[in-house]
């Protein structure tokens, strides 16, 4: 057992790393920060994703609380995906992601 | 080609996610935040980690840019890892999941 996991510091960053761990979390969360989409509207901007890996990333994302899922009565039916609260709160996660990932890109590019 | 993955948005999160990424890693960062640790100090602490797995990350996270590694001349020789100032700046990161994970945590052990 890894005592360090377990501890208090850890389990909720492993939550956060465990929810955006898949490679396409993030692209669809960021996705969804333009607003509310549909499947194909997703699909389109995220180029080479397959059918099968976004919609098992939306499930993951819905079941995690980060996704909300709304079906329209249309015919056919049209369902719509959005972020919640949660979803939302994430944004800070990324930006400070982007933020030290941009530092980090420059940093990297100069010869120690 | 996924436009969106090369998109300047996701680039510095990808390269933050792929510095992090590894299983060990920001268990690693986390330790490295109590100060300067020798390798079985990191071993001790890290509970179930194999000496391979942690000599794969210290060397992922060494050429990363977010450790440092210190060779002492003592008899035998003696090594020390330490956090580069790159290092220090993803504590912010690990902070904001950290923030995010327990509210999350929180909200998901809430029925909806």
């Amino acid at each position: 057992m890894n005592p360090a996991a377990e501890s208090p510091c850890y389990v909720p960053i492993r939550a956060a790393m465990d929810v955006i761990g898949g490679k396409w979390s993030y692209f669809v969360i960021v996705q969804l920060f333009q607003g509310p989409q549909r499947f194909n509207q997703l699909r389109r901007s995220l180029g080479e994703v397959s059918i099968k890996s976004l919609t098992d990333t939306l499930r993951h994302l819905e079941q995690n609380g980060i996704v909300h899922r709304e079906v329209f009565p249309t015919v056919p039916v049209s369902v719509e995906y959005s972020l919640t609260e949660s979803g939302w709160e994430y944004s800070g996660v990324l930006l400070r992601m982007r933020e030290w990932g941009e530092r980090w890109s420059a940093g990297a590019a100069t010869p120690h």
